[in-house]
């Protein structure tokens, strides 16, 4: 049997690892950068988040949130307010210690003018931006407040990945304060509702929406609710965390009101965050062995248009033509924003059609000599085999554009939704669930597991010793979860529902 | 004579520092927060930068420039490939010296995990996007790269002042490769142009375009473009900057290509930049003693609806006419984006009025019982009186706004351009020149001044001098000049232009 040949090399099954870097350098969509563990955004994978961003803040912007920026830095006083907080990002954070540089004694530059505090460089902002709350917030009258940044933010985390685990990296966090319980607990929820939209319907990402186990909450939360979703290496991912974090960052940066009752109390607060890291989810979750595949919803672009030309006498009739369709895709709408179009006028050839697959772009439209005497483009979607191409009339395509994307995004999801199916089952045997998670082949050490539904009795100690055995975690204990007796996974004490374990990123 | 109340104390004219000051809180753009020199934005101050980026964005994009993003820090070594530009950043810069916080020996925490090389957080990215350009250039067909990059920068700043002159700012930095000489000139002019239709036809501000002595250059630049705007305290503000970097910098990153005769080159780059300081130029160019006055293309919102009901009865009809007029109004669009709008349901009376008139909000629509009759709404417009109202219909106010809008924005710049006409003039004797910018009164240092138009004759210690005696700059040497005979303002020398002086933040 010869083996197809492929636009990434090495394939998912050969090494998953190394496939996921080769797509996101052949799609052009990041790079490492000199800087340890900090990445450069590439124009097309910064395209891609722009349009997530979009999305997502116009999302946000329907439930009443509004932007604004608080500082990048962060006084070393106010990151210890809060004990279990300070603790959780202590190990890894970048710290200002000076503010200038001057000639040191081998007439290089060294740091001067040491600063009387140090700063550390935002990890997250929940105490800056209590302290800016704790003054905006007097009354009753003033809540709730409901505040998002879209910043960059840095974790000196040790081992690092192109998107999933950067040291810096870019994100939303959104900050809420709520005169009750109940309401703050209401917009944790409905932030994650937004988060599962966003990962469904726009990036044809299936997600399982739960709350984390205590062992695996945000440092200072009460809950934090989580979308997990299924990679191809049967990892999950977490996509998008909120967090209901009762009055302990009220208490920690004294945002107190006025109630109605004219008490004084202490707010009751949210955060709520997600990254650059749905990229790499992308990546994982459609790419396949010739590269990205990109949701239409969220494509850096939605098409291409590639003209192609043999004698410089046929240029400028295909240019003209092609600029044309350019600009009536342009002038029409897919999702309620302008088509997102791309023109490659390169005559490599084959090589340029392949660089488009490798790049993800959900349609590819050849435009020749011939295609224009029949007024049509010869058309290749991301979703088919690359060689499946067809001619199609030049205005049922651009009046067809919107339907070939939608069919494209509804495939995509129905894909990965299938294939999370097929690697999720309910577990509830101990043999079974240790069986399920050790791998099966010392070449291949990626293809077991995937996501086991077992019971579990709420111990932390079942928890760890799974951990510690296998390296797999508890995702989140599924909001929408069936109330069923059951054993514990680990110790067989009586359990009345599944959680879902699985390895992670 | 009695004064006539305003909603600003101090006025402009009693302190204009402090007026400034106070312009900025009540609007709640923006305020300062505990790290020293940051600034906290605040929603109605970050929904006007949103405005100003999503029409330079599209400003950008329209003449091919793409986004990314790279790395916050920048190693020390980086900074120092190019000599002036490490000389003129080197004094005022965050420096991470350390990835860690660990236990001090009195308990608290203290920095740890000392850096090999210290980080310098970017107080511009020349250096890093060089390195990543110098990997993405080989071949002349690579060229022209034109990226942007929206992001956070510090400059340890001395003084600062809000907005104008912060240790953070928001801004975007473009950078740009190119083949030849010619086509970075003509880059750096192009980036120049948007920057001031920016400034005049969204900002309503108007500029003047130049270019900048060499003493006033960016730090390692050949040529350094400008758009200087004027104040209401007769300084000029330094808006926008458009570098030609020559191959200063594709030198120091080693830029290099193979052109299309197979020789080796170095690319000749460009910079520019603009940022969050625009918003204090908004401020002191429309304010009044009033407040804030948005001018409309980039107003944080374009109308606010004041519904009025005094019994609760009342409530139910007037709400429902006021959402209902809303939703008409967010279904159309002004100047290409849907109309953005407000509702005040707080029943505080000429209090609420007065706080949407500090916003600079441009149109106010009061909603009542008795305007509900007459199917009508009572409007009243920032550039009129605050008691300057009339009763509208419905009808024609919705179908009128973008009339009205667009009679506002036309109102503020030709109102500024006025001004900036008054306070400009020729000037060609000495002691004429070191009159105008002498303060008068004692009591109101900063009415005097101005622009003067003078000739000079080149030379740097003339430049020197004027700065020295009268802390007076150039400007910027304007672009379209006339060629006109005359003698330098300083030492009398033959001068073949006028250059604009004045004082500056």
């Amino acid at each position: 049997m010869t083996k197809e040949k492929t636009a990434i090399s090495p394939t998912r099954a050969e090494d998953y690892s190394e496939w996921y870097q080769q797509v996101v350098k052949a799609a052009e969509m990041a790079e490492h950068s000199p800087v340890r563990g900090c990445m450069v955004i590439k124009p097309w994978g910064y395209a891609l988040w722009e349009n997530i961003q979009r999305e997502l803040d116009d999302l946000f912007k329907a439930t009443g949130v509004r932007n604004a920026y608080f500082p990048l830095f962060i006084p070393l006083s106010f990151l210890e307010k809060e004990a279990e907080h300070v603790e959780g990002f202590a190990k890894e954070c970048a710290v200002v210690t000076h503010h200038r540089l001057e000639k040191g004694p081998d007439g290089g530059l060294v740091p001067a003018g040491k600063l009387a505090e140090p700063l550390v460089v935002r990890p997250t902002s929940e105490t800056i931006i209590g302290d800016a709350f704790s003054k905006w917030v007097s009354s009753y009258r003033d809540l709730p407040l409901l505040i998002n940044q879209w910043a960059n933010v840095v974790r000196w985390e040790m081992r690092t990945r192109i998107f999933l685990r950067t040291s810096e990296f870019l994100w939303q966090e959104g900050h809420t304060a709520h005169a009750t319980s109940e309401e703050a607990v209401e917009r944790t929820k409905l932030m994650l509702d937004i988060y599962a939209e966003l990962a469904e319907n726009y990036l044809a990402m299936p997600v399982i929406k739960g709350r984390k186990s205590a062992a695996e909450r945000f440092p200072g939360a009460v809950d934090t609710l989580c979308i997990e979703a299924l990679m191809q290496d049967r990892k999950a991912l977490q996509a998008g965390t909120s967090h209901f974090l009762g009055q302990n960052f009220a208490k920690a940066s004294q945002i107190r009101f006025q109630s109605a009752q004219e008490t004084e109390e202490y707010a009751w607060t949210t955060s709520w965050g997600a990254s650059t890291r749905l990229i790499g989810g992308l990546v994982m979750t459609h790419g396949d062995d010739d590269g990205m595949v990109l949701p239409p919803k969220v494509a850096s672009a939605h098409v291409v248009l590639l003209p192609i030309f043999r004698k410089e006498a046929e240029k400028g009739q295909v240019m003209e033509y092609t600029h044309k369709l350019a600009k009536e895709l342009r002038g029409s709408t897919y999702n309620g924003r302008p088509v997102r179009v791309e023109i490659d006028e390169r005559q490599t050839g084959g090589a340029r059609n392949w660089d488009w697959i490798r790049k993800g772009i959900p349609v590819r439209a050849e435009i020749g000599p011939r295609d224009i005497a029949e007024d049509s483009v010869f058309m290749g979607r991301r979703d088919n085999s690359p060689k499946e191409k067809k001619s199609v009339k030049r205005e049922a395509f651009v009046r067809g554009l919107g339907q070939t994307l939608d069919q494209i995004q509804d495939a995509l999801f129905q894909k990965a939704l299938a294939y999370r199916k097929e690697i999720t089952c309910n577990i509830d045997a101990k043999e079974d669930f240790y069986e399920f998670f050790t791998p099966k082949n010392a070449d291949l050490p990626e293809i077991h597991g995937g996501l086991a539904m077992s019971h579990w009795c709420g111990e932390a100690a079942c928890e760890a010793g799974i951990k510690e055995d296998l390296t797999v975690t508890i995702r989140c204990i599924p909001a929408e979860n069936e109330i069923i007796e059951g054993r514990c996974i680990c110790c067989g004490k009586e359990s009345r529902e599944r959680v879902a374990f699985s390895k992670a990123y």
